[in-house]
């Protein structure tokens, strides 16, 4: 029993997930406890290091049954667990695995960006592995990309390898995205963008339109509406589509992916997000790779703390 | 001496090269003959098989003394050795390695599509080895290429990994490509349609030029002009540069490369077009990911028979 439990550790600028396997790969155990921001995020670790150790207890084992933590952070990983910046944590220039390591005193500690993560853990999880390569795009408020070759996340040179968030999918955009530049798809399709533009069509356009008795609409209102025809839903989901399978035509030109993983929120949309993305896809893909298979992703919230501890509990290097 | 001598044979639309390498990857001797596209180009294979036997007898030779023989082909290369199509030589459905294990009775016969090869023998011969990941974007009258991540060249889930040259670059474009789509980048930054955007702006410009007095304008006259300062010249191989890091900024957020490496006629451009694209690229591209190092290609037509025997001469998967 000694040294064979993983920790996968989701930190999120609201909660942080935690996630307790055994040496088979079973989740046991999951907690969450509420992310404290105060002093720069300067307590999110120790209250980590707290809760890990209240898992332990009431799970029966001790620090010397712990094999090592993964942890899944909300900013670019660069360097071996250090973290330039967590702009939603506070954090800045912080060894995230070292600091780990000190309070610990576990060595085997890994750190790894949240979206890459998730991608991780659901490819392992969701039962993707036959496909040898796959894009995973995740969609929230902001948006998340990760690419994965023969099961490993792709880095970069820069930390920068899967940050689809920033393709340019129109250049005549003059208004700019978080990075500083313009016309980026996150501009397009995250939820905040669909939202948006759904209110916009909404005062611009007289035609009638279901959403309009609601008050504070939701990505799900969207999608049920476009379901049932209402014009202005369907839309702005088309848009959303032809936008998203624009940057998924040029990532196809780039690593030519045999699977397209859709994630967040949006994925519970069902088929009629998928269909879109299908129908558009093949308007903009090379012939050649037109037949890339799009799916919405098949693990829900846990995705992060699976693929935070993937290395620990798949092995994959 | 027996089994360790290898050749690389890249074929082109014109002509096909071939190189004879020692076990040291020394090339011992080069020859090129006319690429015949008589019968759907039926002849090639045959006439790559006299070539060998000739370079054989000339260097005091024989069959038995070959290691493989690496192809390099002017189409995708899916499955093993399989070529569904080369549109410049004729062949459709043709399974070269299996026609080449045919004609020489040699089994170790590797093919690869021309742009990767060539960027394989550019990263190989030109001495990038210390780049853990480079894409390799080859300029001529079409656009090649590849994506290199530790040495090896992506191929993707439909052969279509690398195809830079279908990246969407102007989304407002309503003139197709030669794939059949809109906007991508071969139809602004091949050298036909600088040449043409030079032509177009002579034509409706009436500033002067010294382009004008030029009867049959080459790649080399425009930047020639645009290093004198030439306005029209400037302008073509400007815009030229703002698209092509468009493109180069897209491919950052997906693999994220340390080296750009641009070969092709273009690369003898020399600084001016380097340090366009330089500048292009930093007010394109991502903050984390904008020291992206881009230099020219340093082997000369040579990179293709290298490359089309890399995985024989240096050992590569």
């Amino acid at each position: 029993m000694v040294n064979e439990y993983t920790f996968g550790v989701d930190i999120g600028g609201t909660a942080v997930k935690l996630g307790l396997f055994d040496d088979k790969s079973n989740l046991l155990d999951h907690w969450q406890i509420p992310t404290r921001l105060e002093d720069q995020g300067s307590v999110i670790l120790p209250d980590v290091h707290t809760a890990i150790e209240g898992m332990l207890d009431i799970n029966h084992l001790e620090w010397a049954n712990v094999k090592g933590i993964g942890l899944a952070v909300p900013g670019p990983v660069t360097g071996d667990g250090f973290v330039p910046a967590a702009v939603n944590l506070g954090w800045k220039n912080l060894n995230v695995k070292k600091e780990m390591q000190r309070l610990t005193c576990i060595s085997n500690i890994c750190v790894e960006n949240d979206a890459k993560a998730a991608a991780l853990g659901e490819y392992w999880k969701g039962g993707w592995g036959d496909f040898r390569s796959a894009v995973m795009i995740t969609i929230g408020t902001a948006i998340g990309g990760a690419v994965l070759l023969d099961g490993k996340v792709l880095r970069g040179a820069f930390g920068a390898a899967g940050e689809l968030s920033h393709i340019q999918v129109n250049p005549a955009e003059t208004v700019p995205c978080a990075c500083g530049k313009c016309g980026h798809l996150q501009q397009y399709v995250s939820t905040d963008a669909i939202l948006n533009s759904v209110k916009q069509r909404l005062s611009a356009l007289d035609q009638p339109s279901s959403l309009r008795g609601i008050a504070g609409i939701t990505m799900k209102d969207v999608f049920d509406a476009a379901k049932a025809g209402d014009g202005i839903a369907l839309e702005s989901v088309e848009e959303m589509a032809r936008l998203l399978a624009r940057a998924m035509a040029m990532v196809s030109c780039v690593v030519d992916p045999e699977l397209f993983i859709i994630g967040g929120g949006v994925s519970n949309a069902g088929e009629i997000l998928l269909d879109l993305l299908r129908t558009e896809f093949k308007k903009s893909a090379l012939t050649m790779c037109e037949n890339a298979r799009i799916e919405a992703a098949k693990t829900g919230s846990d995705a992060g703390i699976y693929g935070s501890a993937a290395q620990l509990i798949y092995g994959i290097e």
